[in-house]
């Protein structure tokens, strides 16, 4: 069987990327360094204990994005190789160049750039934004057009991470609106403009196996155990932090049983869809974001957590066919269903939450039973200052509808790049496989001369 | 191929676990909040750095629970997806569950429950029993039927732990007692009273394959590295913590090398059972619990996992098929042989462990090699104060007596609930099996109308 | 099918390993304690602070080489279940016999033995050298030759790392030369002795299937992600482990990408081989041990992360094949290539680093670029004392020449000892094989009387 040729000109992947691996290098010769060593002891020390406390923290949300997302992937069953590859080359690709992107403004600011973990950090939670976007065109799509998609979409990012937070003072600390909405408005603007108006057929390959389920609930249980990591991870360490994780534990516990529930009632003969599981137990996670520091009483982020997983599920039956129906929208993953039904809930509770908090606050309402109250007024409203409760509301809302126009507008315009000519599309029969981007040692090739029949029989059932 | 009636009624599951949603919220609502945040900068700095130090081991036990014993109870190999799925479920599900118990318990003493990080914690380890408990009947009960067996559990178990170390005060900070011996006794009752005196046959899709019992390994070996971490969680920070991983580690070392030695030596051939490797690596970690942060030196931690191993391989080569001939007793996934004996060997250790202690500080005999001596003498004779130490060792085996007695009961009488008629097992030829459980896409439906017959040869070839 | 009669006698395995488990008991019984209680609360606060601090590292390097390295070697579709627990084994094997002879050589010195996790953590460290060196010889050596090889390497290993580190002075701290180049030449000169002149055949089951590459990269994006800790365990804390950390990021990130353009420019239509994935994305994390805590600019990581990973696809694609036809030399996991080559180029490195980092100091050069300069001087001067930059630098050479010779040579001599007649080899048509080492249940045994045709095809299928 002849090798069929890859998509794009032969030699178009890893040339441009050795030459951004070329560039990556020149520009941390000119303008990366490390912070200066610590003078004194008592600082090398405050040092060694910041660096407890976050690098736990960095290794749990490294486990989630290259393992956990990687498996999560896995759910087509001939295609799992390149997920996990693809997966992780992005979000290396997108991180060095998230990292350049943040130095260059960094350098016209303020000079030499001072890599830390922080900074590798926040380069990575740039690099989350790809990785998301890119699941509504899996296995539809070459490496080469995932690297389009990265190149556009981390600058874009940055940008509207600077205006929603930095301008606009959302507070999002778990990344509700800045990374999950974004995330999946451009990707879904991707899809949109690379498929135009033609509806892709159900493909022989894309449908799951047990076996390919069974590694993507893998997948999906290490995201949902280590998720509090990723929305604590840039808290205010102390109370903040203790109670970002509470509710992110509270909001995924909740999101899984709600899930199985909502799965449960939905499905033929009361029986439940992988597909579901691995995303609605993840709902809560996604909504939680946008509250999760802030002063909510646990009972809001268990009904958060219930919520998002309802319409999640609810939106894997009746919205994305409807969506694939009327608009010929391609989510391959559903991340519209994950990330962007949960975030839209996520960003109104935050505009909720901080309402409430005001009028607790000042009302003494509920100071008994929530927390918010003597001196947590005073931390909660010195977060948005004398702006008013209203007022930083209606930015939370208004941070929603930057994220969600921006986003799309820039996806269906990177989307656009994508049908350039020279980034052609894998060819329709050759689309969820494996073998189209990797050298898989044919079974012709591998027995030796001396190989049996049987062990050629053995040899082709392995093969899948 | 029309799908089969599920065993319970079709929306028993989803009505009744969403009933249960709703009545957390309520109680959350009324009942729960989080603890006021820190005034002073002092307490901050001290919340903060509590959370840098028990954080990581929490999430090491969620991944513990979550992950790893999801994929030890992969060696089904039909039944991968409803093991994990299943586990999952009945994580979150019996943690709320306790959650509440709690909260009520701690509400009636003393108003406000605040919820922070421990008390998930607590929650979290009453969860872990049934996770051990249903163990023996896995495969062959449905959701429902283990929802009952959760609820029958946890509060039994709250009043055992309860009368075990508070009433009795025993010593068991790993919870080799009051989790894995009450657990598989409990769940062994449940088999008893759900089976009855019939017999089960051996079942086609209970024999695991190669491919079903390496994942299950992959779950050992994730619950191996993070064991440590479980047992030293509840641990006086400090000393004890270090002595109580130390020990752990020990201990589970000898029972990886001791397992193969004893498996090797009983099975034909010199060759290893992949059951044996799956359970008796974990045996020491089950035992040393009640031990690991007595003054008990290096060796005997040791000794305890090389001793535990071998007893949970003998059990597994004898015992279990003794008890189903004998007692016609269902023990699905062997929890007798890695739960049960190892528990009791471990309550015998600690008993013997605090005798020894006490002649050593008495006598000074072993001053030089053990580290009880000195100081020590004083924190570990100020645990059982001026009850002396033959007093204690007899609560030690009083506490095993209560977990064995105790949960061996209850376990009978939640059997019983589980043969009510709403709650019909599911039919012998569909036990072990997904498809009673899960929506998997047939094969038939799969492939587009385009498909070629190598493809359908293929799209039916991975379905397993 | 009659079992066929393993390789070593039968009993051989289990009464070693039996035997070995008595002698260390009694060697811990007489001769190691855990260290005393700290008598008082500040020092209990710095022992809970400093188990903060390096136990998650230490469960991070549990988790790489379990469960990580124990995946990577699943690349053999038919092996699986063997190369797990074979790791699993070895490595237990291994740490304990070097908390034996590391606690002897400690004994003779200083009395008494006091057990802590660091001495845990440098046994395991010597274990890790002969979980490399197997890789040479996967799959056609018995359990017994492999712990005949980790009872010569241990000791060889603690030798080799004493002149290297404590006589010569060697900087390694991530073990680039003491372990990854140390253990690369003891595999080979293991491998070249056992199998002499005769060239391997291809053998029909050494052949990966997507779904074996699929677990074995996950393997490699395990020990991807968790390679940062294992590099920075033993690094002074505060900003000497914080730029380990960083510049371990920097290596392996740019080795990730930096393999996807190698491997696809070198294969055939520019697709990926898996193998060189699975391998090269860790090669930059091999490499920068040896600098990973040097005042070395961030530009320098990501080079020599880039340069060894075109070192290890180079290597696959060339060097390997080469030294199978040239010098009949059987690698089966390309230790050469992952560990030998960036091994020696890290070597290099830090040779270089050394030398421009006291032109650094002394010119002052670039002192406004790189953080050597000012204190770091002191601090990095301080290392290698007043024997002057040229002559450490020198040194480092010397190291890595030790480590080549000494090992390979040793290898040699273990690899003889492996062809002693009591330890005879697994036969060829049975290697690769995880029938010949586990008690897999046959498909005629396991369906029961009433089983159906179907059922049989089915647990036909799943077999493989």
């Amino acid at each position: 069987m002849a090798a069929p040729p890859p998509t794009c000109p032969r030699r178009l992947l890893p040339l441009s990327l050795g030459l951004f691996q070329g560039a990556l290098l020149l520009f941390f010769a000119i303008f990366v360094t490390y912070d200066e060593p610590s003078v004194r002891a008592e600082d090398a020390n405050l040092v060694a204990n910041q660096l407890y406390g976050i690098f736990p923290l960095f290794q749990d949300i490294q486990v989630m994005l290259v393992v956990g997302l990687g498996l999560l992937l896995t759910f087509l069953p001939l295609y799992g190789l390149s997920a996990i590859a693809h997966n992780f080359l992005l979000l290396n690709f997108s991180t060095q160049w998230a990292l350049v992107l943040q130095g260059l403004l960094h350098h016209f600011h303020h000079g030499q750039v001072h890599l830390d973990l922080h900074n590798l950090l926040t380069a990575e939670f740039a690099a989350v934004t790809v990785l998301i976007s890119v699941g509504a065109v899996l296995g539809r799509t070459s490496p080469c057009q995932l690297l389009v998609v990265a190149t556009c979409e981390v600058p874009i990012y940055l940008a509207s991470e600077w205006a929603i937070v930095t301008r606009l003072g959302v507070l999002d600390v778990g990344g509700t609106i800045t990374i999950h909405v974004f995330s999946c408005y451009f990707g879904l603007g991707v899809s949109k403009a690379l498929f135009g108006a033609a509806r892709q057929p159900v493909h022989p390959k894309e449908t799951p196996t047990p076996r390919s389920d069974l590694l993507s609930l893998v997948g999906t249980l290490i995201l949902w155990v280590f998720w509090p990591s990723f929305v604590a991870v840039l808290c205010q360490p102390g109370d903040a932090q203790h109670r970002a994780i509470l509710n992110t534990l509270l909001a995924m516990s909740a999101s899984a049983v709600t899930t199985v529930v909502a799965s449960s009632l939905l499905e033929r003969d009361g029986k439940l869809s992988p597909g579901h599981l691995q995303n609605g137990s993840l709902a809560g996670g996604v909504a939680i974001g946008a509250v999760a520091d802030m002063a909510v009483p646990p009972v809001a982020a268990l009904a958060l957590g219930s919520l998002s997983a309802v319409a999640c599920v609810l939106g894997f039956r009746f919205l994305t066919p409807l969506l694939a129906r009327k608009l010929a929208l391609q989510d391959q993953c559903g991340i519209h269903n994950l990330h962007g039904l949960p975030g839209i809930l996520g960003a109104a509770a935050s505009a909720v939450a901080i309402l409430v908090a005001s009028e607790d606050t000042s009302g003494s309402r509920f100071s008994q039973v929530s927390p918010v109250g003597g001196n947590a007024s005073e931390a909660v409203g010195g977060r948005w200052g004398d702006r008013g409760a209203g007022r930083q509301a209606l930015c939370q809302a208004a941070g929603l509808a930057v994220a969600i126009g921006g986003s799309l507008l820039a996806g269906l315009l990177a989307g656009a790049a994508l049908r350039l000519p020279c980034l052609a599309r894998p060819p329709e029969q050759l689309c969820f496989d494996d073998s189209l981007y990797f050298n898989i040692q044919d079974q012709a090739e591998s027995p030796g001369p001396g190989s049996t029949a049987e062990e050629e029989a053995l040899a082709l059932k392995e093969r899948v």
